[in-house]
């Protein structure tokens, strides 16, 4: 577990001018800073390309945090203090001479604090300049001491199997695994953190965990947005490398691992790569039946209308590139064989909303004359945090009728403050030498065989069983299909309003039926 | 279970000048009848002893319904009907000539409505009425008819295993079994009601419900007030009779029993009555190491002084009976074998209350450092309904702190409606035939087996170990040592603020020993 300590650090972010460092890294390195977690000693060197006059590089920043900070507009004297230890490092990502000023610029402010620091680098940066970067990183010997030294790579780590055990073989002989720290955004949210503590630090869930208790699970990953700027990237990737492949089978991993040794990196990915061995692979026809591939036409969100994928900026007006995924896949060891896990993410969806739902099996015995719901633990991880339990309860009134109420626990009733972005924990995380939510290689190339056989198919086939969904949509109807016979539909992602509000309308829905109020049932 | 149809009744209440009928059965019919429930035709037939106009006599009950219904003072139009069909009969219990008068009046009435209705006797009497009036009836044969009538019996059933099963015997000479509804308002309550849903219609507590996973349950009913009126009574009584030997064990019996074959009265009757015959027996040293007995003296609730139990009217100044007990039980089968079960009530302490808590085993595996606090789950009967389950979750923040936290299903926030009250759904039952939710002669029997050791060793030994705790406490402290080793103290009660204050309260505690805000955990 992380100590706590940081000893002063030098942060070295790759891509001084990309979105992530103006929208994520910066506001959340300042938020760290203004609530004491950096080194009392810190220097952030911004590396880039383009000139740019270093004043109007950090006001561009600091406009970055007042846009996009989770705490609003920056403290004048805090900023002042943190903007002054951000200095540009104007280079090219492939010439030599960048590291060396960069060496120089580094080795001044260690001189200042007279000690040898920590050093992040952090790679901000289009996939084609990782290997550039590490090699010129190892060449020049910036990187090289593996107690304080350190590089975090952001996805996609390759495009598929090959390309991944390329760039991790690469990089693995020019630095120790413990310095490479693979960063997926998804593993740093405040609810997917708490996963495993709800898990493991409580022993009423985890006896019901596994086969004879759990009828299916359905990991859900809705965007409201749809590609935007990011056309071009979308158009050769799309979701299964970009979502599936990372956020989601990460999820699964969590969901489905056994309890680690120990509270500790290795045995926390050792556990999380055993799951992934695990994920039964498909022959190609076994994918047309068990993944849903889907691609959105112009529709309509909040009332305001869409494009559709086709004529976004940068995509191919024939692409065949999907912009949803619903897929069906088992997990075949003791614990989970038999329980299909329903994995399911999109683009351009009614809004954007991350739940994790597991739903239970029947009771065996059945004494009750009413339609019993199952119960469901819902593990809502955005946009509002919050675990519920569906059951069964009786409605108040003179006899026994029974319907579906919820047990919630939400943090925006149990918290006060505002929570810490994903990656101010993982950056801080890094800084402690903290590698518990990060992926090892050996999980990144686990991931990719589980969805090869996908990506192989589909390539193959590449107009085979391509779904078309409006935007503004739920995805292609037919992904309710492979739902079958565990449910008839995917659970409805809940809106800001919590789960709360989807047991209201079924409720309503389910006093409609019965024509009577729920309270004075027959 | 219920067929939802009433057919057209009498009901006759012995008892009509008692505080019981003017509480709680007036009202409770008169919001039945509000509530459509009532048949279309029905009459209420009211007994006593003391002459009284029959206009006062309903004006008085009118009272009663506009001081004590849940739904506040009753409507003139609906009640100029209710109030035409109540009776009074002025009669001695013990003489032959009340029922000939009561047995013209239910003909001249089932004449009127051409129909040979259902036949309610309710017994809202002192106990030595039961046997004559239970006698009575018979002879007059005013209760005949197996299929149609019923009697309906308060506790105290007997003061002892003897006369319990001297007044059974007594009873059912008389009347089928099936025809004798003996009351325990407990049960009647909306959330005790709702446990075996709870239990039965889910699937994710059974099968944690166990000595495997189950390290301890307490059960409590704490009562705000002293014995008030009923000093003459209760006096001779005590808790142990007056709490423990009904509302008390029919709790445990809900929480510890079985699946019953079916949601029938028979079946589920034969579940629970399983469970107390399983409950083992103390002798008379056990006693004293298991059971722990008190008696309040002068205090202050609320601000408000109160006097001592012996200072109470009707009591006897150097009295010894018990306004307190706290006791371990334990079931020996199968499945609890080894689970204590705490049974806690008293009078004269800080608030009303009665709650379950289901306090679960810690994980065999722990992998975090922090301190786990036992799962618990709590079933909240009054003053608040609710069901809440404690567990750790991960503190917001950069850091794995845990600490405990709750999810709640909350009566308050899920139903706007008013809840009926135990009364209305009781009598209900008994006009419908149903027996679910009363208890059985043997049941009845079996429960006086468990307290009987306790009640002997105290009438034994009067006055050893009586411990008094003055009145606005949670009783005696010595109350907490039978905990030991499942637990420090009891489980504190909430207040109508609801589960959630008692978290709070512990969280202030926590953070005050840590001396950090939770939110920036260390």
């Amino acid at each position: 577990m992380k100590t706590g300590e940081v000893s002063p650090a030098s942060i070295i972010i790759f891509g001084a001018k990309g979105d992530l460092t103006k929208r994520k890294l910066i506001p959340a390195l300042y938020n760290l800073y203004t609530e004491d977690h950096l080194p009392s000693s810190f220097a952030i060197f911004c590396v880039d390309f383009l000139t740019v006059d270093e004043t109007a590089y950090r006001n561009d920043l600091l406009e970055g945090i007042d846009d996009f900070s989770r705490n609003g507009k920056a403290d004048k004297e805090k900023w002042a203090f943190f903007s002054a230890r951000i200095f540009y490092v104007q280079g090219d990502f492939m010439k030599a001479g960048t590291y060396n000023t960069l060496k120089e610029k580094i080795k001044e402010f260690e001189e200042q604090i007279k000690q040898r620091g920590t050093r992040m680098f952090y790679f901000a940066v289009a996939p084609r300049f990782i290997e550039p970067i590490a090699d010129a990183l190892w060449r020049a010997k910036l990187c090289n001491r593996d107690t304080l030294d350190r590089i975090v790579v952001e996805k996609p780590f390759g495009s598929d199997l090959d390309s991944a055990r390329k760039l991790n073989r690469y990089i693995s002989k020019r630095f120790k695994e413990k310095q490479i720290y693979h960063i997926d955004h998804y593993l740093g949210k405040e609810m997917v953190q708490n996963i495993m503590a709800f898990r493991f630090a409580n022993y009423v869930f985890e006896p019901l965990w596994n086969n004879k208790y759990i009828d299916h699970i359905q990991i859900s990953v809705a965007e409201e947005v749809g590609v935007g700027k990011r056309g071009g990237y979308y158009d050769s990737s799309g979701a299964l490398r970009d979502m599936i492949q990372n956020h989601l089978l990460q999820l699964l991993c969590i969901i489905a691992m056994d309890c680690p040794k120990e509270y500790e990196a290795e045995a926390i990915r050792d556990a999380k790569v055993r799951v992934l061995k695990n994920v039964r692979t498909w022959t190609t026809q076994q994918v047309f039946e068990n993944v849903v591939r889907g691609q959105y036409t112009p529709g309509e969100i909040n009332g305001m209308s869409r494009v559709g994928y086709r004529q976004e900026e940068q995509v191919a007006p024939d692409s065949t590139t999907e912009t949803f995924v619903a897929a069906r896949l088992f997990i075949d060891n003791e614990r989970w064989k038999g329980v299909p896990f329903f994995l399911r993410t999109g683009k351009s969806m009614p809004r954007q909303s991350s739940v994790i739902m597991i739903q239970f099996k029947d009771s065996p015995h059945k004494i009750f004359r009413d339609d019993i719901e199952p119960n469901q633990l819902i593990i809502s991880i955005q946009p509002e945090l919050e675990i519920d339990l569906m059951f069964e309860s009786k409605v108040p009134g003179l006899h026994m009728k029974l319907l579906p109420v919820e047990m919630d626990f939400m943090y925006k009733d149990a918290y006060t403050q505002s929570l810490p972005e994903a990656y101010e924990s993982l950056l801080l995380d890094v800084l402690e030498g903290e590698a518990t939510q990060f992926m090892r290689a050996d999980q990144i190339e686990a991931a990719w065989k589980v969805v090869m056989p996908i990506q192989e198919a589909w390539e193959k086939y590449p107009r085979k069983q391509l779904r078309l969904y409006e935007a503004g949509t739920w995805g292609p109807s037919v992904a309710n299909a492979i739902l079958k016979p565990y449910a008839k539909e995917w659970f409805l992602l809940p809106s800001r309003e919590g789960v709360k509000e989807i047991k209201e309308i079924k409720e309503i829905k389910e006093i409609k039926k019965t024509d009577k109020p729920a309270i004075t049932a027959s």
